[in-house]
């Protein structure tokens, strides 16, 4: 407020804070009140209050986000799915898997290969968003049965995409972890419904969301109760075409800086080539990420969906041992420890 | 094919095809053989079956989009909301309104306005996306009764947002036309439900949406039976910051070259400015546009949401004037014709 | 500063500023002291001095540029090319011609023909900036004498692009206008030596130009002593390929409002498709915008540059039968008013 | 050309290729003709001639850039600077210093404090652009002075920016290595220069430059004489702005894969923060990078440009430590080795 404004005005702007649904706080200092405004989106409450008599300025103190932000909990937060542990001092964490789930020789084989390669956790779509109508959508309900059978076997926990709120209760019932895609990062009933589901959400950053609305977004789902939230950076639109996307590591610090959630990297859809995957998987181990999503298909070139930029299972293994001495030289172990005996055992499954 | 391809080549192309759920169709040439395929995604299957033996090339001859494309319906379409023609030759089309309902009052001093002025039809937001999820998310049901109520004094159609498929049969029940809006623009189980909602639907460009992404979900839509679709250009994300978004007016010649469905443009959203919305405006009734979607406040200071890119009811009365003008000089009325009996009635009202 | 900073604190800070160059001003209030400083790039002097002891912010209070500003200069700039006025109330001006010069007969014809269809300057590429080095990179010296030679016949002022400093001299011995490209509005060695070549200057908007970052390069030409700049809106680089780049429409009223500077329009690099050439460039007048740079091209099959967004005579002729009809609607004549004995006589030429 | 095309339409191709400078070539088929197109610009001679009659289709076989490409030139390029190696198997190089050369006892304690932490070159701007005209310049000739003076007491060879064509002559005196920044990257006349001046040259990316573009202005270069070219990836323009640009270091295994030219990578620029730079650096390393280019300031609260992204000594050196670790464990030494007796002792200098 100015040094000379009324207790009117004062009471005006408490007013029109109070009529929009926000919490005023009196700030009285030496020369002038201050007004904190509680629960806020600053850039709302400052066009309204900005223009009223009295008012000096409308400063926005804290960020927009508040449960996610490093601020008001500044330890890391870990993330435990079936089992696994996600950030903080947890050992670095790869889901692996095909991007669609196509049959059950095709994903128990991938399932088998990432378990021996060294993932500790199952990726793989039942539900596929798909740009087009005419495109391969996934195998629905059935393909989150293949997945619990895989996850049976082979004893890695399940990681898979959801859609739609409709489609929640369902997929929560047999995934581990649940997947909120990049086309529907801003779809806000959707995070809403998972922000409820009673599981892990893995969060990847929208095609176009800055920093800031990715953690508005995760701030979603934590303030509807569920703070295992783990945020998955998968590249942004950028005009660059020799990419799918343009990976934007530096949103790994970034993250970490500002909020106390895992962040992992997904370098396949970031790339669109698998030729790229090694080298920024790498690159995301150095740049402190929490883990990967790395897509894996036991044979590339027959997949419904995203062939190009998957490897196959023997690259993968190859990425998983240099993943493991990158990690070693960081100070961020890779579990489990490559078991020789568990990989031949597997192979011959 | 190669010249060389031999039978089992030629057979097992098909049944890679087949597989994938599209339709091949043999097209024996003199020298060669090419495969048709229709119903496709082209880079899915161009990656499939261009590693085969006996393959010369795969080249895309035809848009992923099919039912939305001019290639098979040259004629425009025109898509009637509540006895309002949108399209082809119809009149220009001008909905504006408030972003979001906030009070009966707000909303029908809008509606009285933007009628006088020379809308035809309302816009107001009931159910409203939030990047923040402490933001005000609108009147929800009781926004959906003012609009009834609005468009039962002015007689104005009336077009709102929908934002998650358990909410379609309840806005479609009071809406002329559904909107979905650009966050929404690739939530796909949303557009398979507009696309059997039997109301016309308003699709927003997503944020970060090529043209061809962008019709593809219009694709979407029309593939579930509803053909009823009006697309709408509200400004793409781009590294400037001085606007809010960066408007791709070229979007309406090219979706009018590429596309029979109509398109309009939405100003506000696009610059997030009130002061550079009636140069857009006029804009795009020259560049051709179908029509306008305007935000309109009675009071934009005091609007709960985008209210510095709210016009006021004088701001859009100015504006509508110019329409009429720059329409005519482009052989492109805009209906109704200015009243001025019935505007001082209205502003009386 | 703050409340009780010394008068040690405060010198302290001024020397600061002056060391690097800007001159403070001290403007004592009622509670503290503030320091104004004077001819400053905002972001550098607020790093430096936020974190001296004493100080509370650091706020800036005006644009980085000073010259080009509508602030201390609200009347429109009208900039004089060869006796043809761009800008503030002078009529529409319309460049147009070959993006390459190739031949003499080329040239001419060109000439011709847009004159015969209402342009008030003749552009024309001497010296080509081109991507590849093995790209036609233009006439030189040779296409300069052709360019005389077309102002001789047909009395159009000529606007022809100088890509060194080295070339400045020659290049504005003859033309009535200097381009600065796009690759180059940020070649701050180039931008000087316009700013001291005695023609005007018409300065194209760098590919990932902000508006603040354009208007800055401008201030580097006037600063050097010529105030007669013109900017040309020529699309920026985004995600979409559909079109070559995107047309930012919305930077002519935001340039109207920000500068004294006239703003034209580029619809043919803006989009490098010919077919939406005629949309963009009526945009762009009902945008306000005070000119258009448009390529024509006798064959524009046949051009050896830019061919595809090229205009033939007739089209252009069309467009500029548009251009009028709509700059009236607008109340903003374009000159030369059509005359048609003129132009059958150049048909015949 | 279609299998029924005449004589007459073949050297009607052929003329238009030569027309416009390139060369063709017949490859005849057994059903066809194909002609072949050396030192081309794909697209542009593509829109030329796939008009023509009896031609079926332009389809460009080759990259537009052909010395750079890895295509003609398998091996990896090893560039020289002043007795430091970089590309291929040569050791990880890192370049180091502030980014505006300020006064002498600045420049010097930057060098003595980067070389005892273990860089192998130093960078130091004399001539720096700056986006605002009133911004600081940088010395001149007076800070290639110093760059002289520290590279006589350091022996560390010195890359320095060149801004214009008339400057080459002058830096290169000085300079081991001339850096040509992203303002600068399609500044074609410069790179001309910079390729006859006899120096190895240091190639940022531009803005917003494609892979391709980049590769391009590298082939100015290098089709001038001097193939010693070192690419480095700075930071693209996006939407993001929480960090100055975003790293594009998928850039770096991309580059590998399409030229022998060495990469390096420049997280200061990229990020503008320095608490995201160290991260970032590792991040490089295990991208597969040849090099750093890193900002360095004794004093980064006081420095004139770039301050807020430039580390303090101690920072260097701790980060330094750690790319030591990361390149170890990448099999990518980082020389010279750790010298803790030349430390303190350039410590105590």
């Amino acid at each position: 407020m100015n040094r000379q404004a009324t207790r009117d005005e004062v009471d005006n702007v408490i007013r029109h804070v109070t009529e929009r649904g926000f919490q005023p706080i009196e700030l009285p200092g030496t020369d002038r009140l201050a007004i904190g405004v509680l629960g806020t989106n600053p850039s709302q409450i400052r066009d309204a209050v900005v223009v009223l008599p009295g008012v000096m300025d409308a400063v926005p103190v804290s960020k927009p986000y508040k449960q996610v932000g490093r601020e008001w909990h500044p330890e890391p937060t870990v993330v435990e799915v079936g089992g696994v542990s996600i950030g903080g001092n947890a050992a670095f964490a790869v889901a692996a898997g095909p991007c669609a789930i196509e049959s059950r020789d095709q994903l128990l084989t991938a399932a088998r290969g990432v378990k021996a390669a060294g993932a500790s956790l199952l990726r793989g779509g039942a539900y596929k968003p798909r740009t087009s109508p005419y495109s391969f959508r996934g195998l629905g309900a059935a393909g989150l049965g293949l997945l619990a059978e895989a996850r049976d076997e082979t004893g890695l926990p399940v990681v898979t995409e959801v859609l739609t709120p409709a489609d929640v209760e369902q997929v929560a019932a047999v995934a581990d972890m649940l997947q909120v895609g990049t086309r529907n990062a801003q779809n806000f009933a959707l995070l809403e419904a998972v922000g409820t589901a009673g599981r892990p959400v893995l969060l990847k950053r929208g095609l176009s969301n800055t920093i800031e609305e990715w953690l508005l977004s995760a701030e979603y789902i934590v303030s509807h109760g569920n703070s295992d939230v783990v945020l998955c950076e998968r590249g942004i639109r950028t005009f660059e075409t020799a990419t799918r996307n343009t990976l934007d590591l530096s949103a790994v610090p970034l993250i970490h800086s500002l909020s106390h959630l895992p962040i992992i990297v997904d370098p396949s859809h970031a790339t669109g080539h698998r030729h790229l995957v090694p080298s920024m998987a790498l690159a995301a181990v150095a740049a402190g990420a929490d883990g990967l999503l790395v897509e894996v298909h036991p044979d590339p070139d027959q997949a419904l969906s995203d062939g190009p930029q998957s490897l196959n299972l023997a690259e993968f293994s190859a990425l998983m041992q240099e993943v493991r001495r990158l990690g070693a030289a960081m100070n961020r172990p890779v579990e489990p420890a490559y078991d020789g005996a568990m990989r031949s055992r597997m192979g011959a499954g």
